[in-house]
């Protein structure tokens, strides 16, 4: 019990003035997906999608719960913006995603034809638009997404470095509790 | 109607003896499902998923179908594969694919730490196991999945030529029969 309380979000929603609908107003709901993410113990990654100021996409990383490591966040946003439009086509939407995108991610914003992504931080081990690689920048694509980030970027890092420092501290726990019983 | 059967695909489906479980074997099972793409209008390109000589998953690609960019063959496999297994760590598995994966595919397959990865043909494009990018030997994943690639690759190469070649076709003949009426 004391792990699970242990391993509790301990990071609040973040709620902006709707009247702003501004980077920080997006942002913030990418976030609210992260923290549910966090809440349903998957790795705090949140994403949505905007098109003419509305959001028509809201997900979460589900990778553990679904047991699919394609159940990212943008992936999942992506599927249902192409749902909604009836399109797989998203060139005038903007996709706000919390970490920037590893790989997979980053191909299939491309291959969408995303029109615009902002990210959170900037991830310099699999971030592939800027950080690792800079894939929407390579000419044999058809397609190139404007790309931005820094919105809010300190408050999803923390977010995703406190889960993993709480997440090994309750590994850690177990196992030590395994032991001595 | 002779626009139809101009498009219809002219390649018939591979069957090598089932004794033999070999590239041969597998890669003509994904050239199977490529066939089957191309019946449905889809770009012909095809996968299978080989754990312990065993075909666990079987896909095609669905992108116009489902109106999702995402949807490739080997997405469509992987996440297959998963549920079978229970699991979204494939390890253990094969994925051949009659095409060099594209970033998205490639980046998913390295997420699901997929053993092996056998394509058919190289794809200096948008391929990323080698062709234009060669994202599997990235020091900084956690995994590098092996690469081999050439099994049937001409006949993998040829559906897709052939396929766009008569798909410009038939989009002609449709724009002049509306000219001409």
């Amino acid at each position: 019990m004391r792990n699970l309380m242990t391993f509790a979000c301990p990071f609040r929603r973040k709620y902006p003035l709707p009247s702003q609908k501004d980077d920080l107003f997006f942002m913030s709901m990418a976030y609210n997906e992260a923290i549910t993410a966090w809440e349903e113990e998957e790795v705090p990654i949140g994403a949505v999608i905007v098109r003419e100021q509305e959001v028509i996409a809201s997900a979460h990383n589900l990778a553990e719960t679904r047991k699919e490591a394609t159940a990212h966040a943008e992936i999942l946003a992506m599927a249902q913006a192409s749902r909604f439009l009836g399109d797989w086509r998203l060139n005038e939407s903007i996709l706000y995603v919390t970490k920037e995108p590893c790989p997979m991610c980053a191909g299939a914003a491309i291959l969408s034809r995303v029109g615009e992504i902002v990210f959170g931080f900037s991830d310099e081990k699999m971030g592939c638009l800027g950080g690792k690689l800079a894939l929407h920048q390579l000419l044999t694509w058809n397609h190139h997404p404007r790309v931005r980030f820094g919105i809010m970027s300190e408050e999803c890092y923390e977010l995703v470095r406190v889960f993993f420092e709480k997440r090994r501290k309750k590994d850690d726990n177990i196992s030590n509790t395994t032991m001595t019983h």
